[in-house]
């Protein structure tokens, strides 16, 4: 393992790791054991531990689906294409053995009563995504005031799509939501 | 504590801490806390521990949502209204200080890699939920192949919804995606 990467390494299996088992679900021995790190590393680039390493791993799940979201919405010229294309993505991971979890939602749900700081940067995660699809929805010409109310609704749709999906572990309930889109981004 | 309802008292615990911290999160010692039962009674009621008392956890979530949803949806007599009712109702849970947790989406999330028992449950819960949808979207007018399609989709943002009301705390996100049943139910 190169020097430079021990850092990333690890907090790349961690976010990996909270996203398909939760929070509580992921040790600390775990994560040194999937990453290859040594050992004492863990606690050199984390000194403050598991909950340090969440804080990372949510801004780090934010900021990939961020990327991806970005990307999808890109490439069509119009909000049902857009969406659905975005949601079929999501949904091909799903088809993969690999379970890619569900990213915010899992710890956010597990920490909500107990952990006011990680659900803080959730929640920060959940907004910056609307903000992303309701950008995109007033692009594609839809008012503010709807933008921002179908940006809640499809962050719901791929969240609950997600827990769907890991649920009957292939992407058919994401690529079915993803048809909704029609009716649901009517003008 | 009566007797006859130490078991019941046990399981209703447990199927809220299994809702509200998930599975992983969830101890024994803790349901004997919150519960208020003996000690030993756990193990009298429970004998093969945790993941048994976590499956029938499972049945009661299913049970719990399906005859609220039945409930809510008997009472109008339009799709849009009955489920918009439905998702309101749900709203009005987050809204109280309590946090109700998220039925079966979050156990679903954490254990879909590692047990296989507990996820079939959770896969069965999701089912039989979406049956009960479609029936009533069929009884409402829908073809059987469009029903089908709309209760994966309700299902979706129902169980997403929970996660943005549990992550808010407050039902505000519940009750934005129940107005945009409007479209997503056209006919």
């Amino acid at each position: 393992m190169k020097k430079g990467r021990t850092r990333e390494i690890i907090l790349e299996t961690a976010t990996s790791l909270f996203q398909c088992q939760g929070y509580h679900g992921t040790g600390l021995s775990q994560i040194i054991e999937k990453s290859g790190a040594p050992k004492g590393s863990i606690y050199h680039y984390f000194p403050n531990g598991k909950e340090e390493m969440a804080l990372e791993a949510i801004n780090l799940m934010r900021k990939n689906v961020m990327q991806k979201a970005e990307a999808d919405l890109a490439e069509k010229d119009n909000a049902v294409e857009a969406f659905q294309h975005h949601m079929n993505n999501i949904a091909a991971l799903f088809d993969s053995k690999e379970n890619t979890g569900l990213p915010i939602g899992l710890i956010a749900s597990e920490i909500a009563t107990t952990n006011p700081k990680l659900l803080e940067a959730c929640k920060s995660a959940f907004t910056g995504w609307q903000s992303l699809y309701a950008d995109r929805l007033e692009g594609f010409g839809y008012t503010k005031e709807k933008a921002a109310e179908l940006s809640i609704a499809i962050n719901a749709m791929i969240e609950g799509g997600c827990i769907l999906s890991i649920t009957n572990q292939n992407g058919q309930p994401l690529r079915c939501i993803a048809k909704q889109m029609q009716s649901l981004l009517v003008q």
